[in-house]
């Protein structure tokens, strides 16, 4: 027995409770490593001695390159568990306790792993909508004006407010990826854009979104900021004048909700815009300044160039760090993240570079967020395992970029098949707890990265195949606006070109609605076991989604040949198409054309 | 290689920041696999593309049955860091990098850990004084009265205070671990106590403690409750009237500080008893109790009797569960933890079945008490692996159980050997960050288990041998009142026996105090790292200390054979005797005794 690879951590994503008497518990093994691995349980105060013991099998539940991942949910009347476990290999058994490898059964419960308390404060449950949610990302300033098209130019108005001629054209843009020349003038002291979209262009084409069946909308910021993306806020608690009104923006949520689609809003609270009233007031005073503790390392005199004496997002000058350990700022933090739900209905937020902010500052947001709407959702940037921020203490999301590199590997560059592919997506699903995993937001690309196109050499056959499967996959799919009617790009300027509305309802766009359809209709898509149930070096990939309800194989041909797959061979009898493009050749035979998907159910 | 064994876990005890500029940085592998480990790392937001790495070589920290530890410290001149491993064993290399292993360099930052930032809000330092603490554990009903000794009943008052007449003799005793009849009358309306002990009677001998040399002295509970044990809190805000008054308490605080005695009280906060407030109007009025949101789970009508319909601690009627996720008992939590700082002055807090309260409770109580006191200390009643509550918003350190085990296995029973014994303590402290491992409560026995003599077979030797272990490990040792008189007993009334008074002095008591002395004067048994130097089947263990300012060998002989220890070939020439009670046979070899003792330093 492989004993060196064997974890188990208390109180992790290998131990959680979704109700006060359920607990999920995970051991890893290494892969192919062990024939049968049982559960043993009992009540930590439990009245006898020795106390009694409940035996469980546990199910192999993921694998991975390295380790097999086995799974059980105890449930039971108490709420105070104690527990253990056998493994056996061909070979010999061993148990596993607390304080390591014993070959005999151990009768002294304080030797077992313990589950303390099953604290109904701290149940790993998501809001019931979010379940089942379909995102749709939009880049503001890119997306729409109210004549659902984009200006050629940009805006710009001075603090006040007020229309100001830039004297020089913003943008030299006609549609799509075209190339756009960078402001030139000083940031502070101006609110600029560069397409022209606004709030009122997205309420406008709330039709477009409900065809589309998405059910919650995530736009970057929209507060009053210097730059034309808005990751420098001047007013956390104003509208940019770019984009429009405070009435504008509560005719769009008014009208989303309408719809029944939700919708979040981009928080930046890691760090201000040059323009925020604090930090002027301490540019202005320096020392003086009533508000230098609500920065982070301040050095007097500020030298406000480039590189900075103070700390900021990476050295950018205009994004000084704001200071969330000051109880100020972080009070001021949480006024924000309460007045637009309170004022206008916000259904949550996406935090920007949630990583750098201190736990607290997120765990104070949280408290008062959910006390003002208890099922508002909260989306963490974090590109790395945000395992730490997705406890329940602070965020439920995370903007979940290792499913964009690995879509990307194996739909887009084909750098990874199929086997590896399935490898890698079991690992990612096995940092989280399942109901963390099932929230994550996953998006093939987003407004900081190059467009999903860009990596599959133009083949929007591979785009196409590669949102499939997000359709049908483990995690909220997102879709960055435009991606449906195949926008590509590799700068900023062109992965965040404006939607090019003379292509509305092209590319795949009916496509994808009818994928999104497929994913509602389907909880095993949306909250079902993920398995692996065939992979071929040829880049075909069955897995199978599975809850109480039904039992589904989803198929994807991720290459340029036609196959054919014996279903009713591999996955036995019962089995029939709830989704096929492609037509059966004979009965149990599956034709997949080249790209070609499908679902079938057992 | 055995790749299946290699973890390293980011943001954990495997990645942590001891000052804005310094990470810590473990990786754990199969036992004698890995021959170099080395960590490359560079700044995440460096501005140029391929970012600059610097090497480092890790050191192998620790060992244990299955892996080995390596560990490296990072020090830069940036706080956002990224970093990947590169292993090597006899025949080839791999590197680590997040998503997994790759024979060849990779230069995407986005592929490495991460340590997104050091913020200073989150550094794992500990309160300076915990450093090179000592603590007496004190069980006050049974350590002395104002006499210096113990009344051979104890005592009972109503809850106005009156001094009531049991009509029974409340205990039979003389001395030591006499039987005790337990009071058979109804808890509820009175406060008991069994020995008599009370707060003047600890004031009284604060010279005998400051001749020990402690510098902390924790206090089972004193605050008013109705048994002699002080676990069903009446009122939160009182001292026991058994125990004295708060003129009493501030008087002994007084006297502790001006001896350079701190003192840390038992906070009881997850259940009370039945006089307490508010559960006494939940009796009472029933469901139209304005308290009830402040018990969890009741039922209607409440059933106040075996087994109770509303949760407890375990099954305990007279222990009903607060619900702490209500606001206002969290808030009526934190006044308590406040007022014994803000009043009188204590210097922490051990707090009562941490683990079954809620996260976002023991971190409101952090603030408020660290608000009123930036140096306090807060220790966690967890028998458990701790580390989810020592990740430095909740506590400082927990009550070490592990190191009992531990130490009974090795020092009294004998059960496991000195190799065993080294590596199990390994693994013991590799499961937290050094400074926290560095502040644990290190004890041999408690109120809540059988004297450590009593596993010895009453073997004193052991006893001794284990205490002077202790005083040499890291982890702040705590000596049970009267361990040092070699009490001993197995049932709670045995090891929670009367103080031995005529028996002051005498046991171990002045070696005791020789080895705090010891300890005190010698930085690297307190932070100084753990490694074994040589462990042989005969029970001869010796391990290294080490820190900037010295090396030390610190030799235990765990066995009833005197041996001689060739240290000068073990460990070099340069070494000599710091604390040797035998005398050196020859230069260059040790005497140990049977039970024998050492310190050397090199």
């Amino acid at each position: 027995m492989k004993k060196e690879a064997i974890l188990h951590i208390p109180l992790s994503q290998y131990a959680y409770a979704t109700d006060e008497r359920s607990i999920t518990v995970r051991i890893r093994t290494a892969r192919n490593d062990i024939e049968e691995c049982m559960l043993y349980y009992g009540n930590r105060v439990d009245e006898v001695e020795p106390i009694r013991i409940t035996e469980l099998k546990m199910d192999k539940c993921a694998s991975d390159d390295l380790y097999d991942y086995f799974e059980v949910q105890i449930s039971s009347d108490y709420n105070r568990v104690c527990y253990y476990f056998r493994l056996s290999d061909g070979s010999g058994e061993q148990f596993l306790y607390s304080r390591g490898f014993c070959d005999v059964m151990e009768a002294n419960r304080t030797e077992y792993f313990q589950y303390p308390y099953i604290r109904r404060e701290e149940l790993l449950n998501k809001p019931e909508w979010t379940k089942n949610a379909v995102m749709y990302h939009i880049f503001p300033d890119s997306f729409a004006n109210e004549k659902r098209g984009i200006e050629v130019t940009g805006r710009c108005f001075d603090l006040d407010g007020n229309a100001v001629e830039t004297g020089e054209p913003a943008v030299k843009q006609n549609s799509g990826t075209a190339e756009i020349k960078p402001v030139k003038k000083e940031k502070r002291g101006f609110s600029r854009s560069l397409r022209g979209g606004t709030l009122k262009g997205i309420t406008e084409n709330v039709d477009y979104l409900k065809t589309l069946g998405v059910t919650l909308v995530y736009l970057n910021p929209i507060f009053k900021a210097n730059s034309y993306h808005k990751y420098d806020t001047i007013d956390y608690f104003e509208i940019d004048p770019c984009f429009g009104t405070k009435a504008d923006f509560r005719e769009l949520v008014d009208t989303l909700h309408e719809n029944g689609i939700r919708i979040v809003l981009d928080g930046v609270f890691n760090h201000c815009g040059p323009d925020f009233f604090a930090f002027k007031d301490v540019l202005e005073k320096g020392e003086n300044s009533a508000y230098r503790d609500w920065f982070y390392k301040l050095n007097f005199p500020i030298e406000y160039k480039y590189p900075p004496n103070y700390e900021c997002f990476a050295y950018v000058k205009d994004m000084p760090k704001l200071n969330t350990g000051n109880p100020k700022v972080r009070d001021y933090i949480c006024r924000v993240g309460k007045y637009w739900i309170s004022e206008f209905d916000i259904d949550g937020w996406r935090l920007d570079v949630a990583n750098e902010v201190d736990h607290d500052t997120w765990r104070a947001f949280r408290r008062v967020v959910l006390e003002e709407k208890p099922d508002a959702f909260l989306i963490a940037e974090i590109w790395e395992d945000a395992d730490v921020w997705l406890k329940g203490d602070q965020f439920d999301s995370a903007m979940n970029y290792m499913f964009t590199y690995l879509c990307r590997d194996f739909f887009a560059s084909g750098r990874i098949g199929a086997e590896e592919f399935d490898e890698q997506m079991n690992k990612a699903l096995m940092r989280y707890p399942a109901p963390v995993a099932n929230v994550q937001m996953n998006m093939l690309d987003s407004h900081d990265v190059p467009r999903f196109l860009h990596y599959c050499d133009g083949n929007t056959d591979r785009l196409k195949l590669a949102f499939f499967y997000m359709m049908t996959a483990p995690g909220i799919p997102s879709i960055f606006y435009g991606d449906e009617c195949c926008m590509t790009g590799e700068k900023d300027t062109e992965y965040r070109a404006p939607f090019p509305w003379n292509l509305a309802g092209g590319g795949f766009t009916k496509e994808l609605a009818e994928w999104i359809s497929l994913r509602k209709a389907h909880p095993a898509l949306t909250c079902g076991s993920y398995r692996k149930a065939y992979a071929d070096e040829n880049g075909v990939y069955v897995f199978e989604r599975k809850c109480p309800e039904e039992d589904l194989l989803v198929a994807v041909n991720n290459s340029s040949t036609e196959i054919k797959l014996k279903y009713k061979e591999l996955f036995g009898t019962g089995a029939e198409a709830v989704y096929a493009p492609d037509k059966e050749a004979t009965p149990g035979e599956l034709i997949l054309s080249p790209y070609g998907k499908a679902v079938m159910k057992r």
